[in-house]
């Protein structure tokens, strides 16, 4: 008898709940999956029997990790490149770390975005304090300044305007931020490429999302924009996905303006918060997909719900999830933190219709 | 900040397959699954960092277990009774260690359903050789010869007629077979009861179920029975979960008669080969359902899609999930067994509709 597909390892440099969702689309695919962080109580632990505690810049345990797995995968962007550069040599990392690398530095990632035709917001890399005072009185009275790397969920970002310009001078370290202007979007959107290994895309439809302080509360399928302009952001997902060779799944988060021009935003070249909603909105996940991208397990067309939204349950709203437990179209996922915070992500609810 | 819910552990006895969609299950509710199995290479080891790979006769053992657990869940029903009474007086052990008892014995299950007025097919326990002559005479030419202990997917069951009655003679061990006339059903379904721990019921619609030398092949929602043979069917699961006292799910096997009159074939106190389309036809699947009522967690009403066929992938027939791979309304999934064997059950594929 044939023996196939039956001695699987993936591996996965981070364990929080994106790790962890990747290794339960994996382990519904007889695929197992081993994972690594720092965190000793990472969530992803919990659901495999191969867990390495250990610092992302300690190459001696990364090898001896991929040592162990088929291919390489990771859920988020902040992992020393030179480290995955190393790691690469030995197996192959998914999505791919050109994407990473870019991706870790807003500038890099602006600057890329920009050469490939693609509109961001009117921006400039930092390199000294009259820098900002220029871009703040040439561009906009209201902009943000943020840190070229290591910001997440609104983390790293101060908006600044005529009156706090002074005190911040003294905090510029040069290239260590970008300031951007203000975007007065009408809506914030993001669409998710899968990308196989041969090159063909298949695109989740863009979604609606609802960020409060940085953070993402609310996803919501379908979005309202027109049809013009789902056709522009699926055609701008897909342009960069491919520009970055992507084997696996890219988010793409845009504003789109009054005028229906589009913004790229933000790119991450891994599974991402907005796309939740896949789980039960779709009839394969973000999550799901990735795996069988890395696998070069075929890939289905995509059959959508009718409707999804998905909820974020925050340290402060997580009680909110009691309610919603008994409700029939609700479904539930708690991601098994051992710390609940203000603003820290506990789990999620997708409310299909 | 209240913390709720953080830190949970479910004890899983049997690490196959569906030990590992409990745990898949569990750990979308954050709950940690731990799981025993004499098997070092169970399916379920996969997606858990704590994994007992010892016998389900070492008690001391099984206490260590247990005390690293809330509660106790088991995949199957052969795990020795005696072991479990011992058990449960440390740890709770859902759905119920007397319905496991009953169903752990073909001769104690069947006079157990008889008593509570619910039809089974005609059968005897089988004290001596004689009893089979007189059965085989009295009622059917064609019977079954099943071990009263131990057998799944048609093992241990022997189909007899009067001329290969003298063969089996030699075998005849007392009070280990029961005999049971062949029924000539025209359908087998299935029903699935969710029992809360306060008594309440949900329960699955029946699915009409295809066999073959013994095996599951197929089960298909909705049901082609009629209304009335489904509002029966229903009545009858619940009265024996009641009866049983279940707490979490209840799986029994009927077979419907050309007279629409009901025959009770088997139960089983756990999640069931025959309720896998729940993973993808209903808004809740068996195994999280066992999991919300074991926790106390409210079980929604049940919602359906319209239709949903699981088909078992096997050994030999195996290598067919290629071609579901990319159909969109095939869901797949994949056990991650080490061992392929003609009509081992190797996978399931949901198709929904």
């Amino acid at each position: 008898m044939q023996r196939i597909n039956l001695n699987k390892n993936l591996g996965v440099l981070g364990g929080g709940q994106l790790g962890k969702m990747i290794g339960l689309a994996a382990a519904n695919l007889g695929i197992r999956v081993h994972f690594y962080d720092p965190d000793p109580n990472a969530p992803a632990k919990n659901i495999s029997n191969l867990f390495y505690n250990e610092h992302y810049d300690n190459k001696v345990k990364l090898l001896e990790f991929a040592n162990k797995c088929d291919f390489i995968t990771y859920e988020f962007e902040n992992i020393p490149i030179n480290c995955l550069k190393e790691l690469n040599k030995k197996k192959k990392i998914y999505p791919g770390i050109q994407a990473l690398e870019i991706s870790q530095d807003r500038h890099l990632e602006k600057s890329f975005i920009l050469n490939l035709g693609i509109k961001v917001a009117k921006y400039k890399n930092v390199r000294n304090f009259l820098d900002i005072e220029n871009f703040v009185s040439k561009y906009s009275k209201k902009s943000i300044l943020k840190t070229r790397r290591l910001g997440y969920d609104g983390k790293g970002q101060i908006e600044i305007n005529t009156s706090n310009l002074s005190k911040i001078k003294s905090k510029i370290i040069p290239n260590k931020y970008i300031i951007e202007k203000l975007v007065q979007f009408n809506k914030e959107i993001s669409v998710i490429v899968i990308r196989e290994k041969n090159g063909t895309t298949k695109i989740f439809e863009p979604t609606e999302n609802h960020h409060k302080e940085g953070i993402l509360r609310k996803t919501i399928f379908p979005s309202t924009i027109s049809k013009n302009c789902i056709y522009k952001a699926k055609k701008i997902a897909k342009k960069i996905a491919s520009s970055l060779n992507i084997v696996g799944v890219l988010a793409v988060e845009m504003f789109v303006l009054k005028d229906e021009d589009i913004l790229v935003n933000e790119i991450a070249p891994r599974p991402h918060n907005s796309g939740h909603w896949t789980l039960d909105g779709c009839n394969i996940s973000q999550f799901e997909a990735l795996v069988r991208v890395i696998y070069d397990i075929p890939v289905p067309q995509i059959k959508y719900a009718k409707k999804c939204k998905m909820i974020n349950l925050l340290g402060e709203n997580f009680d909110n999830y009691k309610t919603y437990l008994s409700k029939k179209n609700h479904k539930i996922y708690i991601y098994g933190k051992n710390n609940m915070k203000r603003n820290r992500k506990m789990g999620h609810v997708n409310i299909v219709d």
